[in-house]
């Protein structure tokens, strides 16, 4: 008896953060590991799903790199990244919006169904989500592309009813289909929601500084700083960015998690310690 | 962090539960030392901020006899029992309604607000919320009441913002305030809710047999089957009875659980095991 | 038939001040006689049904300071004053909850609902309506409090379908349950409810000059200068201190009339005479 | 003093109508007398905004002979009736659609207007309101139809915010125009749209029998009598029959009233007196 | 087949229009030619319904002086106008409010109902839609009115369900009714609605400089210009000013159309060649 | 001008076919030539988005069988059909979900949005849609489904603003993903949307009897005579099949049209002659 009544008391642990995050938007980015590897995509969606049924508006954005380089080489294609950026021609879009719109985002939407949770997958050129251009890059990358607006009304539809899946595939200007990076999208997403927060899960513990070490918590000044010394690793320091730019567009905070960890989005919403970074406006919202 | 992780798992297995009740009715009636306990009390404040939060739409029902009883002593009045129902005449009346409605409703609202919840306190009076007529006994019992009808709209405006605390008194016929055992003025209030449980906090661990052995599940025959045997003791038999009662006029499960045990309304909705007797309509509800 | 035709015409009467105040937010403060008797008690409820029914959205907050006081002297506690305010202490607020939320509260829901109008009876505490912190005074008033903010959903809940009466009772910052008084408490509520209009009754005919010679209206200007010039009594200084504070929040006018008449707040509000002393914004307001 | 508390009494005795009628509709046929003459029209004008505002649906069906069979002589044109119903050419029916939904219509619109209220006049063509047939009779009428079906959505657009003031035309199978009479008109609309309460102002003082005995109050077999021993005069015969088909259509009471008299309509609902001849289902309904 | 699928063509070629008007506000002022003839008339209420259909909402005023001279002449009146504005005494004005009101408002509302469309014809007067305050003209033209302001709560609540189809009449300042010329009544609405495009329906081809020329647009600018050199007859100087108040308010563009053209309306709003003459802010809207 | 009035005339054509299915719902299958050819998919998009402008609720199911076979040969997998449906086994299906759920389901909700249109795509799987089952059948097909049951409910939310657009995967009993023939998947949604039409878009004229003439209407009881004497080749079978279950389920009208034919959905909806056969539940339904 002793230990169901500890359940009970882990459970009420819980009750301040609900408190503070139900009805409010959190937008979390998954990728690497966590959506590659079974188990933790399992968990992920458990995540998620206890979420939502606490009252949070949540919405996810994924990648899925690895699947659509080998969804590539099994038909003979060569995947080609400059500067981590996948370089785009025609077939390798095509393959991109297979395997990201196709596999991965229903697959996602299976875990969730088969928790009872309702997840509606999508792309950000369905409902007129999003709308991009294409990213001007020397060398060009071809059909990658940068968010230009965000219509959120097919996600105000869709919650609290319904939890929205979002592959980062987006309209361009001519109406070609553009490959956007997943911590982008989700970043722009997140503004355009004034989330409360957004999650980026890495494969990293954190943003760490030139010894390595793990920083719990960053204000802007602190990422800004970091940048400019040269502190920030390759591919970190486009994180830190986009983090940046969510927070000057209204996202209260943002989160750099360690996404090979079980439950780690459960653990950085619901328990003090956090499990990464956290990027804030100001020293005051350092709590 | 092995510790958060268990912390995370323990959460997450609540979601079958959540899954099951959100968006469900449950009617909690609270009394005896679950009320009178300063700590069981904080206890069920959080048990019932928590469901809440996780989409459980909870309706308390308060008892508080004791409370009562020595506010009348401290008065120079005579507590009066017949057959474990208090006889109320005017003087005691009002002390009924100044303590139910006024301090222990009151401080079930505080405890709630304390922890973030939103609790609205009102009698079977308000909102037009109950009509009652006096209870015909011999002897006469005085101002005690039993329900005629509910019109739910008050409940329905409060839901699920607020978390209506009902203290059981009622109008009767002619415009007078009655009294109102809350055993059944919480499973009247479940009919009318077509509440899917109907749970009554108790001093007991349960229903248990001539024996003493305790019953974890009752279908509706083997109570009668209980009853007609006269195996219920004189405490029992009017709870096991309203708990029929509210079986048959629509509600899915009534629990007659140990009240005495911290964290008991959680744990009963939230775990396998149980903590009391169910009693269900038949054999194929007994999961 | 000439008798019934003459109803006819005082009904039409009525007709330019209805279409003036429908749909707009009415406050009242009930206290002395007017909650003490019986007879005027009832003629208040019906009052209130009627505007309820009209249209007008009533807000009763109530006092009930000579029930509080019997009651304590029932317990063998001794009632104590500074300036007019109740010292409050532990018991003593104990008991002011009791008889307050519990015993007046109730009765006033009970003669609006004897008359078919659907009243909700609460305190400050409930739906996290009001919050309040300790009075600062010297010397200390004890669990005496003020408003600090007010959060106005569980009346815009329960409106038009309901009618709130409210008991003058708020959480203070650790928690604690603060007593309040009335005529701050209307004017608080008052003013977070932008209403058309706040009524205090009270137990005199309105505001008097020095000479005791009743002034049917005040700008707020003149207002200040009786008070400058020490015009007004230890009673009804604070009063028209809070009509003024709830003039500057943005009510439109405060009443200060007569409670001992009857129907006394119907006339304020239906005819064209007044029964006491308004206080508007400026001279154009006086009409 | 005096005088303004019996003022306030007067409007409190309303209060158990009010109760009765608010959110109920009632269907006020206005004909001869209370249309034609400015003071009555006016006072009608009056009761029409006061029931609306102490929250009846009322609905107003004019009718207008007189006014029509004036426009005819002037135009030239001449007036003819069989058996008390125009006989409807084409250029009748032109001008008495000019003056029902022109002339009186908008009158009636702007009477209630100057007092606040806000009323919207149309015809039964107007948003699909009403389809109709012509008459069959033996001589043919012309332009006269009957009601076939009515959709009540333009009403229910209109209520509570707007007071629906209906002309009786109509459009007939070939969606030619047709002329309705006022009081099948009424009875129609009543019943479509299950009112409370049908309100035939007339210029007699009710239902007489054969010795012209006024007839407070009948029941449906009570006039099937009446009718069958032939006591009915030709202008009371059809509104006792409309009566009777509105009843067995579900409309609660019929009231068949004199509308020479002021406040006619107001004294019949809120008074109990009542002031001409009520049409019930059975004894039961006679209080 | 390549007929039906011409036709299929047809109707695609109308997406773009569609698309840039669905869920806009149009209002359209129908007078001359276009409601004094059967077929044209006919046309127009065609064009209204597929404008319903396709998801604009469509407001109509209309004109009808031809109708109302005609009616005076039949009644022994004789017309009289000051500068093409009608002098509008009493029984002029009865006349007046009968024919629009009456007669021609119900057969706009008949036609559209006869396709299947929802109108619902009203004045000014209906719904407290328009205030007007009599012209001040020298000399006098009597009861001829200006807008003074707009209350659009009752098309509000018709819209997108029912057409409003309004006669131009409206209250003056004492209550008496006021006719209003139907361009600028029709401006007037428009700019209250934010209109989209308001429509002129005229007997010219739209808006021609001093030597005959048809202007297909117009700025601003240049529509000031051709005032200020005179280059406006008499008839179209007014309608062009309106144009530019209309513009001012807020309306995007006006058009002055050929009426006497079938299907003018649903070629100005679903053809790029145009009809007649549009008025926009500036250059840069003359698409 | 003349050619822009026949223009006119034709969109006034269309009137009674709006009025006829507005706010209506129409469920289409797309498949075959008029998915795999671009000016036949661009088209169909057209359509599609005129039917939603005005008024009609599409919801699209489209198939793809011709893409998912040519994928599976680029990946080195056999296509194997037995009896005209795919055998799905693993990786077979893990194609089917690309290609139909990213590749195709995209490219319609790209052409949608590229007119204005507003699509959303989803599979069964998305919002708890659908859920299926194994279909028996020897020899076994793998992991081919049928549906179960239908939840609405993420249709309703997205309607009318968005189009849902569905590939017809759905999760089975173990939670396994199945894929549908789109045939039977529309027939379902239809039935549990109680469409107004299902239209079956197909590579052949409609339905032929037994000397290849195409049959225009056809009853239920002339469908089922059909199967009965073996009229039906293998291919339009099953499609009669789905059709009949389709009307018994409450649908109203079935159509298997020819989707090779420009436009064949808005001919099939908008013209008299029709495009291929229909199937009603009798005779009285052939106009």
């Amino acid at each position: 008896m002793k230990e169901v009544i500890d359940k009970a008391r882990i459970l009420i642990e819980a009750l301040p953060y609900i408190k503070e995050f139900r009805r409010r938007t959190v937008v979390v980015k998954i990728g690497g590991a966590a959506i590659d590897d079974l188990e933790l995509r399992q968990r992920f969606a458990e995540d998620v799903v206890l979420l939502t049924w606490v009252g949070i508006n949540v919405v996810v954005v994924h990648g899925g790199g690895k699947q659509v380089s080998h969804m590539l080489t099994r038909l003979g294609l060569e995947p080609s990244f400059v500067g981590g950026v996948r370089v785009t021609d025609g077939p390798t879009l095509e393959v991109a919006e297979m395997v990201l719109g196709g596999s991965l985002n229903k697959e996602l939407v299976r875990l969730i169904g088969s928790l009872g949770g309702r997840a509606a997958g999508l792309t950000g050129k369905d409902g007129g989500l999003v709308r991009a251009k294409r990213l001007e890059n020397e060398p060009d990358l071809g059909l990658v592309g940068e968010i230009v607006s965000v219509d959120r009304s097919v996600i105000d539809r869709l919650h609290p009813e319904f939890i929205p899946i979002i592959a980062p595939l987006a309209p361009g200007e001519q109406g070609e289909t553009l490959n956007v990076n997943a911590d982008p999208f989700a970043a722009g997403l997140a503004a355009a929601l004034s989330a409360e927060k957004l999650v980026l899960l890495t494969d990293v513990s954190g943003v760490a500084d030139e010894r390595g070490e793990l920083i719990p918590s960053l204000t802007r000044e602190m990422a800004r700083d970091l940048i400019e010394r040269g502190a920030l690793g390759g591919g970190m320091l486009p994180k830190v960015k986009h983090a940046l730019r969510a927070l000057e567009a209204g996202v209260r905070k943002v989160h750099i998690i360690d996404g090979r960890l079980e439950h780690a989005l459960l653990l950085e919403i619901f328990t003090k310690a956090g499990v990464g970074t956290q990027v804030v406006g100001s020293d005051a919202e350092q709590e």
